[in-house]
């Protein structure tokens, strides 16, 4: 395992692992070959480096200038039965900022080092407890806010993903060892290895990473929450509709960052997925400047949208409508349009053109709608799946590993030696091994773990 | 104990015991007669009805949906050997907002109750884990932002405050019996007890009472900040001052509720004490009438401020200035006020005036105010002493039962029958026992615990 080269000193760390702020609670983490040791020597009660692992004592802590910092229990976890593998004390504290601050301070005076972020997941990393893939999964299970990226990450961070990459990387492994194979009998000029079985074989593989590299889309939907964006002319029924996606489940999540509050009106989460919709300024032909200016903006959010929810008036004139509509789809073949007849209750015979109907008054169509926006966000894909791609890196890894691999065909379609071929597919092996970090550099780890939190 | 008046009922409560938000871990506590049983139902793993107490066993919670919701960290605390007296599971989990409210939500399925506010403590104290005042000291333990809110607290929550009011209400009850003693025998028309000596000992504890309310002062200060107002003519240092206060000390709190930030202009720890320092406009004769409001702002900030710090422009008119001072002084005995003589730096003799020299620039002077307004902060009263009021509900259980013992020690004094002066000795008793909660309602148990956070 190349990931050794990157060692691990023999420092104790020392971080808040509960949110910051205030609670009744604070968990302050210890992890470290010296961390029994450190918080033992401010504790006043049963010995902690007499304990038992996973056992819980209660006592004071005092600190290096003699007071009570709080009275609280200590859990003690022992090398190699923790999450970082290491030895491991969790002081469940009394939560004030106060405590938790002073607790932590007096920590490093006593020779723990404070965490960087991530630093317990990467420990565990390098202490072979996780793999990288399973460490990233750590990360989005914590970010995770609906059921669909929580179901994906719980799998990542139980390996699931991890395997599945496994064995494409032991299939390419393998394919590699067929071409050494030719290599060695090379000699005798003989093609050993039958040149349309390892086609055969790459193909599979390449559909395979393909297919990989695709569900990246729905992957990052799902994670991030779906973009959704309701187009139409004025007074189609968009907010209408807005409100009726929004207002017909309780599970609305309202913290979104403020920067992006100008942009994203709402989310909400459809059936486990998190889906955040976004209102436009009605689409129509005007000579308003500042008019214009919202409806290009409008157009702008609908070519980065995943899904269009396009409203057409059907009792408004059709021919603009379509033509309007008909522009986008030929530009944006990437977006899927959900066309919708609004005003359903206004007109008593289906509609000017197809689409589904709708009625914003009575609600009309909304569970059709919605089926439809969580069958087009997941694409296929079914949330629970476990062999999804939601991480950038992997992404990113996976075309990497593709494209190398598509080298490696074309090699073997125009005839080329099998030394060439087995660089190519040692190429892509590597980068397969980057995502569960077989294959690992200090540079790589930092980038990942720097978008931990402190104390994870 | 009347306390038992108010019952328990065999629920089991939970709620997240950690700071709101998303954190490394988030701890879910459950507590009651059927908590492990309920978190069982939910566990992937070894048994934990099966498991010790002040164990911790790794495991997966298993919704009712049958999804797994987490792999995750259970603590098992029996009773009575825990917080609240009861059984408790406590999970660690990831920290996603996510997971916590799913696992809360599936805990309440199973039979669980959302906690109320404090009701964790709450049941700790019916269940004679703590008593009254040291359940307030809990939550105070929990909001104390400086050394000395903290020492406070501390002292509070293991009891000595307690101890100190006990030994008080003992003495009292002491005194009621030497009362009835004299009631016995009263047909016989003996004053068995020598009422020159009842008259020491109620004198004895009404002084004890005294000042202990007279120490609310100090220790409310000491509990949210004192208030220190910095006053003085245009020009003659104020936000200099304030600048070299803050500056040179590295535990400033910022993050003050938004909704006084406008009057408050910053706080800053001196030697464990936490300090409000306030801002105010330039006092000067003037007819503008904008100015003026603001004079009067100020001149209303200092009139709440339990310290002044009056700087001493010595290169300005002595008159006006020593006027302003002393129309505040006559009017405001009970404020303290510290005049210090400004532009130390430029003036080459001891000032106009009485008042310690200070020059803004070099700093000069600063060490000898810190130590001033530490000294008057605490009002002669160490912050570790252990039997200071904090809490406005004691300080007016106090009160009211000096008001009771002042009117028996009047008795005594007009030579009342034993039995008037021993009712109103059983109303001061009474009053001491409300602090510790030897006498409570569930009114007052609702009035204090609502002040808890949810999961305390």
């Amino acid at each position: 395992m190349e990931q050794f080269e990157v060692g691990i000193d023999g420092s104790s760390i020392v971080a808040v692992a509960t949110a910051p702020g205030t609670g009744g609670i604070a968990v302050v983490r210890v992890s470290g070959k010296d961390a029994i040791k450190i918080v033992d020597s401010a504790w006043k009660g049963a010995s902690l480096e007499k304990a038992d692992s996973h056992t819980v004592h209660l006592g004071k802590y005092v600190s290096t200038a003699g007071d009570v910092l709080d009275e609280c229990v200590a859990t003690v976890f022992r090398a190699p039965n923790s999450f970082t593998g290491e030895n491991i004390v969790e002081l469940g504290l009394h939560g004030s900022r106060w405590i938790q601050r002073e607790v932590v301070a007096d920590l490093i005076r006593r020779g723990a080092r404070g965490a960087d972020r991530g630093e317990f997941t990467r420990r565990a990393f390098m202490n072979g407890r996780l793999d990288l893939a399973q460490a990233e999964g750590v990360a989005d299970l914590i970010a995770a806010s609906s059921k669909a990226a929580h179901a994906l990450a719980m799998s990542q961070t139980r390996g699931a993903f991890s395997r599945g990459l496994e064995e494409v990387r032991e299939k390419l492994v393998e394919f590699a060892a067929l071409l050494e194979l030719e290599l060695d009998f090379s000699e005798e000029d003989v093609e050993f290895a039958d040149r349309s079985r390892l086609k055969e074989l790459a193909k599979g593989l390449l559909a395979r990473l393909d297919r990989l590299a695709a569900s990246y889309s729905s992957g990052a939907a799902l994670k991030e929450g779906v973009p959704v964006v309701i187009a139409g002319i004025p007074n189609a029924g968009k907010s209408s509709l807005l409100n009726l996606l929004l207002g017909d489940d309780k599970a609305i999540v309202s913290d979104i960052p403020g920067t992006t509050r100008d942009t994203i009106e709402d989310t909400a989460e459809i059936d486990g997925v998190l889906f955040r919709f976004i209102d436009t300024a009605g689409l129509r032909a005007t000579t308003d400047t500042v008019e214009n200016l919202g409806i290009d903006r409008a157009r702008a959010k609908m070519r980065r949208a995943r899904i269009v929810i396009w409203i057409f008036d059907p009792t408004a004139e059709e021919a603009p409508q379509e033509e309007e509509y008909g522009r986008f789809a030929s530009e944006n073949p990437d977006v899927e349009v959900i066309r919708v007849v609004g005003k359903g209750d206004k007109i008593p015979a289906p509609p000017l053109s197809k689409g589904m109907l709708m009625s914003m008054k009575s609600g009309e169509g909304l569970d059709t709608l919605r089926q439809r926006l969580t069958a087009s966000a997941t694409g296929g894909y079914d949330p629970q799946w476990e062999f999804i791609v939601t991480n950038a890196r992997h992404y990113e890894a996976l075309l990497r590993s593709g494209e190398a691999l598509r080298r490696a065909l074309e090699g073997l379609e125009s005839n080329l030696s099998a030394d060439f071929i087995a660089q190519d597919v040692r190429e892509a092996t590597h980068h397969i091994g980057t995502i569960t970090g077989a294959v690992t550099t200090d540079t790589l780890l930092h980038h990942i773990f720097q978008n931990f939190c402190i104390g994870k």
